[in-house]
């Protein structure tokens, strides 16, 4: 890695704590999440410290774990949503005045590093783009592949609230009430024999 | 907490790293993440070391926090999905043979100890249930308030795979071609302004 790394800092850690806080929970330093590490770094920095923020991410795949592992927003405790679109991006927003950041992979900004174009858009086989290579070229380039704009919340915002809890007549386990007379397994949507 | 709460592991943790292990990522000590600990604890003494797990959490509300600090499944990582079903129950299974655990809140078990079922059922305002009633409650109760089954996995245990990627000619941003001409986003699911 580059020369200037003695100074750098990743959500106030050093890239090997960076690196090591990843490998720890996710099982591996996969680049989506190393990548979306600098993301929460960079949406941290322009919110401001002092400002309580809920978090949306775009997309099922890793960047989930960069929001869990750097912001005090989790999956369980309801201050991370996430989208299923598949997008590389994510929002942090004070969850009072609903004003935030959204962070992304800017594509035409990636060109410039075709390690990372050529990874993200899966151009290339994996074997072809170790992952050393990949890690060089996030620690490289940085916020430079990155955008990001101020926004507003006009949706998606709500906490998700618990409904009136009743008891299934089909498996007598507590469901909500508002899914109908049984729950959602009894209802046919089981995944186990 | 009761007298012998000293040899007590939970996850491979005193009670006290337990707690604290939840309190810095969920953010507090709350009642469902400890019971979820709990589950996956017995799910995981069930299914037996040295399988490699996938898990299913059945609530979006705190279980997947459990899931995600005490086993290497995350919801960025694929390994643990989440139904919002909003049933308080669990399942770790074989990767490899789709055979595995479910460990679920049994409400008749709970009646046994009214602080937990009223404050699962929601039968009395938070102020009258303080959470160390609760937790003493639960460190107390254990499993007695939980059962388990073995299952085999028949639907859901799929990993979600990346299809084909576009650029969006709405953002200019990369997104998933089965998604049609443009993003989410640009189709009208955005979500900031």
């Amino acid at each position: 890695m580059d020369a200037d790394m003695s100074s750098l800092t990743i959500c106030g850690r050093s890239p090997q704590e960076f690196l090591d806080a990843i490998e720890n929970f996710h099982g591996w330093k996969a680049p989506g999440i190393v990548l979306g590490g600098f993301m929460v770094d960079w949406a941290r920095e322009l919110i401001g410290p002092d400002i309580e923020t809920d978090a949306i991410v775009e997309t099922t795949h890793c960047l989930p774990d960069a929001v869990q592992l750097f912001t005090p927003c989790t999956f369980g405790n309801g201050w991370l949503k996430v989208l299923d679109w598949d997008k590389f991006a994510l929002s942090l927003y004070d969850r009072h005045s609903l004003s935030g950041y959204r962070v992304w992979l800017d594509l035409e900004k990636t060109r410039t590093v075709p390690d990372l174009y050529d990874w993200y858009m899966r151009r290339k086989p994996k074997k072809d783009l170790p992952l050393d290579v990949l890690l060089n070229a996030i620690f490289t380039a940085r916020r430079s592949i990155l955008s990001s704009r101020a926004i507003r919340m006009k949706r998606l915002y709500q906490r998700k609230k618990k409904g009136q809890i009743e008891i299934c007549s089909g498996c007598g386990e507590a469901y909500p009430a508002a899914q109908g007379p049984q729950c959602a397994a009894c209802q046919g949507e089981g995944y186990f024999e």
